[in-house]
């Protein structure tokens, strides 16, 4: 995606020594190479690059680090003032500080074209992050189209033709991610979130009362009814096969309880099941049974922290998503998740549609998922982050220049060292970095005044 | 631009009574069109618009009133859900609250291409804007590309060849400008903001001292030299001529005076003109002298309000732009300006380059530039506003989405009465407005969670 390389030269007296570079060979080291398979939080990502006259090695136990060592091969390129590429001598032994390094795109508040979201795929690639969390429905609209239950899609997209993923879309999604060394997560946030799904699906959410009256809207899933699971079991069942990666996000954020409250039928259920006034243990009850029919499916899962913080019976292997609170009340959580054993993903410092005048890269920079109060054992279960690009203000017209080069940040923060923090050498890079990507056609915006050797060519 | 008209009827019982509208007649009803002139300060923009069966007629005193009256046309025409295009009966009779309705963009924080400012031009002119006010130089880099002194640009510009405005260009620009009754006010800011400037122009900016000895930077332009005031005389003797409109903005903000306190042939030259310390007078006595020599150009000028504050001696055709502050200092600003008898546009509350998360829109919308304590006659100098994008975090990538539909809410408020001011109404119009600019091709960003029927194509 980059051009190849032509010259190669050690760091001094470039013009003096000029040395061609033949070849660049790739070797994938160990007996299965992967290539057939999908990336999991488990691929081993770590790859070995020299670059030395006349040949170049990249050498990784699997194809996920190949494709890294390539991308970082292509990195090293540079061009001369005639516009010969060179790359110099050198010696990389790569790896990921943390498996687990996504971004969350939102294609319900509104809808993302399939050309946005394979371009932006193209740029994670390019920034070695390695997770795409699909917060594909929402309240807003369900661009999903399920072969089950067409209906929903039909009922509950912003346009039932050409604002939906069909199964191509899907599909086509995922191998373009795959082929970059990419997990698509899909999230089908439930019981709140939910509004637009109540379109397609009849009784499935909640009928809210006013005094003893329906009044004609709806809440969240409704938890007391068999039908409810039936249709989550067949759902579900679906989303197994249609996504290949271990896990789905189920959601379970933000779950108000007015409607609930409201709902003679729910106030009966909870004093049959003996909850009292805690809205929580319906919650928990529904949760509890949604995690049971994943299971089924042989999917692990990942929530959002509200559903550890009440209390819901998880597997061991759940992952814990947090995105509460400022800093210090994220630093308390992760420490709470990890003390009680879980592994963990954060997001609060990222919330990427959060903007703000000038530099605020630094800030999400400077977040560091593992400084929190810990111990070592608790540390390691931390196994990465996302940055997250909610939809309410985002779409095709400004998704691309919002998200980048800002989760760039994000994405070394997760793949260096972590002791790779000097602010001003960050900023050098990721200023070169988001050129390389403006030059490869990404409207990347600019960190402050300067320019691009080859300026963005849109609009 | 936006195809057209296939069916007419009356807002009630629409399918029932269809019927055709064959034409579109434009009138200009004064003997001099203006068609072959550029548009001004003074110019008509006024237009009526009747459209009923079979025939629509737009008439207009000038050309500039046609402009807009078919962009109202076109905006009218609605798709059925059929795909077919109608329009319903109305009468319009429709003309600006003020006739300086401008936007400012900046290329030298970061170079604009010509593609992006052009784009941009198109949208302004959808907006009914009529001033593009080109900050085209300042302290990053001087892409103007002079004739009479090329250095500045070979040395002052990010690179010289690709990141300047040939002669050409900056003809394409008033010309495309000029057919869409935009006029191009370019503004070349001085004493300060002039980094730029320096490279290719020796001894026009003031050395400054570390103690006895120069220290090898430059601070403002040099107001104690002779040679200052002849560079000038034929700089802006060919920024008379390039640029056709009757006004050049002459900046005058944001002088830094340490650098000339710390010059000792200031001090001296201070001394011997009795400025005490008061660095002040030293600004107004080059920019008394620069006006005279713009003056001799036969051009009006539009200077920052700090020059007005500093009591600089004015033509009373003077404008003064009010951009520091919050809303009581600016309002207090714009009372002081008007009362002592000068026109005077508004940008404070417009601001487009500071972003905050949310409907920020709204702040932008609310303020009016004729809100503050004044007489009526006050209340007339205000000849309109401009929104500013100034070009720190912006370019090419980011541009137009960020400036719209933003600058949407300044063109309604610098265009529509007084009293149309219903934010609700505003947003439902601005966001099928937005849908609109999306359906052209440009990417403006989106209000709310919401879609568009036809999204942004791009990336």
């Amino acid at each position: 995606m980059f051009g190849s390389a032509k010259k190669q030269g050690p760091t001094k007296n470039r013009r003096a020594d000029l040395s061609e570079l033949t070849e660049l060979q790739v070797w994938i080291t160990s007996p299965d190479s992967e290539c057939d398979g999908y990336p999991a939080l488990t691929s081993d990502e770590s790859y070995e690059l020299s670059v030395d006259q006349p040949v170049a090695v990249l050498k990784a136990p699997k194809v996920w680090g190949a494709l890294h060592g390539l991308e970082t091969f292509s990195q090293l390129l540079y061009e001369d003032e005639f516009g010969a590429k060179n790359i110099n001598s050198t010696m990389i032994s790569d790896f990921p500080r943390f498996p687990h390094r996504g971004i969350l795109l939102d294609s319900s508040r509104h809808f993302l074209p399939i050309k946005v979201i394979l371009a932006n795929l193209e740029t994670m690639a390019w920034n070695k992050f390695n997770v795409f969390h699909w917060h594909i429905v929402d309240d807003q609209s369900f661009p999903y189209l399920s072969r089950t239950f067409p209906q929903l899609s039909q009922q509950g997209a912003y346009h039932p033709y050409t604002h939906v993923y069909t199964p191509a879309d899907v599909k086509m999604v995922i191998e373009f991610a795959r082929l970059r060394g990419i997990r698509v997560v899909p999230e089908f946030d439930t019981p709140g979130h939910t509004q637009s799904w109540g379109k397609g699906q009849k009784d499935l959410l909640t009928p809210c009362y006013t005094g003893s009256k329906p009044s004609g809207t709806f809440g969240p899933v409704n938890p007391i009814l068999n039908t409810t699971y039936d249709f989550m079991t067949q759902f579900f069942k679906e989303i197994s096969t249609v996504f290949p990666d271990g896990y789905v996000h189920l959601g379970g954020d933000e779950v108000d309880f007015t409607c609930w409250k409201s709902n003679p039928d729910i106030q009966k259920f909870m004093e049959q099941q003996g909850f009292g006034q805690d809205y929580k243990k319906l919650e928990s009850f529904y949760i509890q049974k949604l995690l049971d029919i994943v299971t089924t499916t042989k999917k692990g899962y990942t929530i959002w922290q509200e559903v550890f913080d009440n209390g819901v019976k998880l597997k061991p292997d759940t992952i814990i998503h947090v995105w509460k609170g400022n800093k210090q009340q994220y630093q308390n959580e992760m420490a709470n998740v990890t003390s009680s054993g879980y592994n963990t993903l954060l997001s609060t410092p990222w919330y990427l549609n959060r903007i703000s005048y000038g530099q605020d890269w630094q800030g999400v920079y400077r977040a560091d998922p593992q400084d929190f109060e810990g111990t070592e054992d608790q540390k390691k279960l931390v196994i990465g982050g996302e940055a997250c690009l909610w939809g309410e203000y985002v779409d095709a017209t400004n998704l691309t220049p919002r998200l980048w080069p800002r989760a760039s940040a994000v994405a070394e923060r997760l793949w260096s060292s972590k002791d790779v923090t000097d602010i001003d050498d960050a900023f050098n890079r990721l200023s070169v970095h988001r050129c390389r990507m403006v030059a490869r056609g990404i409207p990347a915006e600019p960190l402050f005044s300067s320019f691009c050797p080859r300026e963005y060519k849109g609009i």
